[in-house]
């Protein structure tokens, strides 16, 4: 019964990027969605994109989604979870142990609420840049706690397979600390890097390659959303990037007397603990060893990528991933395609007999 | 004269990735090539690969090419300027000012050393990965110095030339501080931040997105070969890191009492000051504006990717970046497109028109 409403009438409280992407996604598969913004310019442009219509007397939503900037998340929570006693409230912001901490200090009633965290976002936010299918694939961070019961939270798993999207259960210290290591952390320390370039030569950054330009791509965040997630999971980063300091010392003493004893070695030894790191990363960009990399010579002119993938295709292979690298000004560029080792001799053999040039079979 | 003869006979000391690929790419173009290298087999097996011949009594080469590990350059390019007293000798090691300095105190005779650095390479090494247009579009750098003469240089850029690189003019210091800016310190710093991930909880690592394997990928980078180059630069480096390590003090400072005043605004300026940073690298993948994304959804099965470039190709719109993205076990993907601007809005209607889904206009 509970859960037939739930499915019926869905109240979303802010109309940027995720609220919007929400009301649209739901909006299309039937649902009555209520969107509701504490600017009423910016709930009209949502509503006009068609995420939704403007609250009405009578409103009875069975699940809310609140979905706005982090330093009010706990605010609006809390309001919802008092104006609609029989709802379950959820959020969807990047951190999740404050916000329940704030609740559960201010007297909220959170058997009724579950935090989560969809791992979807574009570089570009508001209503604008919204999009039905903005979850569909992502995975989706269920932040479940002691007050809430599994049976009560079942609705919002419901909600993210309706999106499209991948449930993950992950208690909130555990959320938290986990997007500290593999989001914030990384984050700052791509910022860090980036801001060494703001001194840079002109001359230097002409001969940057794309090493580089991967390390420091994420710094082109927006500063004053980042600046609110990484002041509400505080500790967390503290905590990733208080070792990192440390072995940026030891790293810096070892460069500052390079032929002192040990010095070497702790160089050879930072590059090589990186390795073990990075080996761990699952999944398609990963070194994991799961897939056979060809580098292909391409020319850089137009259809070239495109003739070379459609022909992969014909030969039956499916790419897992795909790089491209060249230099502004050259004529020729190289595209990695990453494939089952099993694949990987059989599709070389065929590229060059259409006459490519694989370059080298890596790993 | 001596500019004939030596387009005419060219001796390559080192027989791994670099030296083979230059044996390669001169003798394709009927130079002869001398292989030389302090293990027999090695020489035998680029000589083998058709990179060039095997010393012989009488040899005259006009130019030499050391291409052995960091260090040992010094010593090997001493070696070869006093057994070949007429020859241009140089080098394709990654540091410049220390092989120079050691080169001087050795009372070598360096107006005819002048060292160089090709911004080529693969993260495999050996004769085995070695290949002719293995610079074909790369930086080369030539790392002036006082002691030789400009003429005396310029066979050097007839070879980069030859070789189809691009010669980029440098003097030792600019070159070292350069490659530690854009290089060697995002290295380490690559380094560092995956070495986090040894810690990290599986259920952390499984969330990981794109943005963390863009920042940690060449963290998967040789320590033995690291260790040499980052040792050999050691000074440039730590001019790099040292900044960096005061702003991470204060950003773990401003994370370790986040409610003092300027703490926050400690964190939003570091994320500023990265966007400043990354918004002066130019070319394709910078984030410099010169360039509009189209992000295109893809289903993951053989053949989409292809055909989408292929529509792009006859829609006569030249794709200047391609960025893939998608989870492990997603059954779609993202493509997204950098083109010139005058031709985004157009491509968008176009493949709109063909059924394809565009989900944003970035920039």
């Amino acid at each position: 019964m509970t859960d037939r409403r739930l499915a019926e009438s869905v109240r979303v409280v802010g109309s940027g990027l995720l609220g919007t992407s929400i009301g649209l996604a739901l909006t299309k598969r039937g649902v009555d969605v209520v969107l509701d913004d504490a600017s009423p310019s910016a709930r009209r442009l949502a509503i006009d994109y068609g995420a939704g219509r403007a609250p009405a007397p009578g409103d009875a939503p069975g699940l809310i989604v609140v979905a706005v900037p982090p330093d009010v998340i706990a605010r609006v929570v809390a309001a919802e979870l008092a104006a609609y006693p029989d709802a379950l409230v959820t959020d969807v912001a990047s951190v999740k142990r404050a916000p329940l901490d704030e609740l559960v200090a201010a007297g909220a009633d959170v058997s009724r609420y579950i935090g989560s965290h969809p791992m979807a976002g574009r570089e570009r936010g508001g209503a604008v840049s919204a999009r039905a299918d903005l979850f569909v694939g992502r995975p989706w961070i269920i932040a479940g706690h002691d007050g809430i019961s599994y049976r009560r939270a079942a609705a919002l798993e419901d909600l993210i397979l309706d999106l499209g999207a991948t449930p993950i259960e992950m208690d909130v210290e555990a959320h938290d600390a986990s997007v500290a290591l593999v989001s914030h952390a990384p984050q700052l320390i791509a910022s860090l890097l980036a801001t060494r370039l703001t001194g840079g030569s002109d001359e230097a950054l002409a001969i940057a390659g794309q090493g580089l330009r991967d390390t420091t791509r994420i710094a082109a965040s927006d500063p004053v959303l980042w600046g609110q997630i990484l002041s509400a999971n505080a500790d967390a980063i503290a905590a990733v990037l208080r070792p990192l300091r440390d072995d940026l010392d030891a790293v810096i003493g070892a460069l500052a007397d390079i032929d002192a004893p040990g010095a070497r070695r702790t160089l050879v030894e930072a590059v090589a603990e990186g390795n073990v790191g990075v080996g761990r990363l699952p999944g398609k960009h990963g070194h994991s060893g799961r897939y056979t990399t060809l580098t292909i010579k391409i020319d850089d002119r137009p259809g070239q990528i495109g003739r070379l993938l459609t022909e992969i295709g014909e030969e039956g292979v499916n790419m897992e991933d795909l790089r491209l690298e060249h230099s502004p000004e050259a004529e020729v560029g190289f595209a990695e395609i990453a494939v089952v080792p099993e694949a990987a001799g059989r599709l070389a053999d065929a590229l060059t007999a259409r006459g490519w040039t694989i370059m080298e079979a890596e790993r």
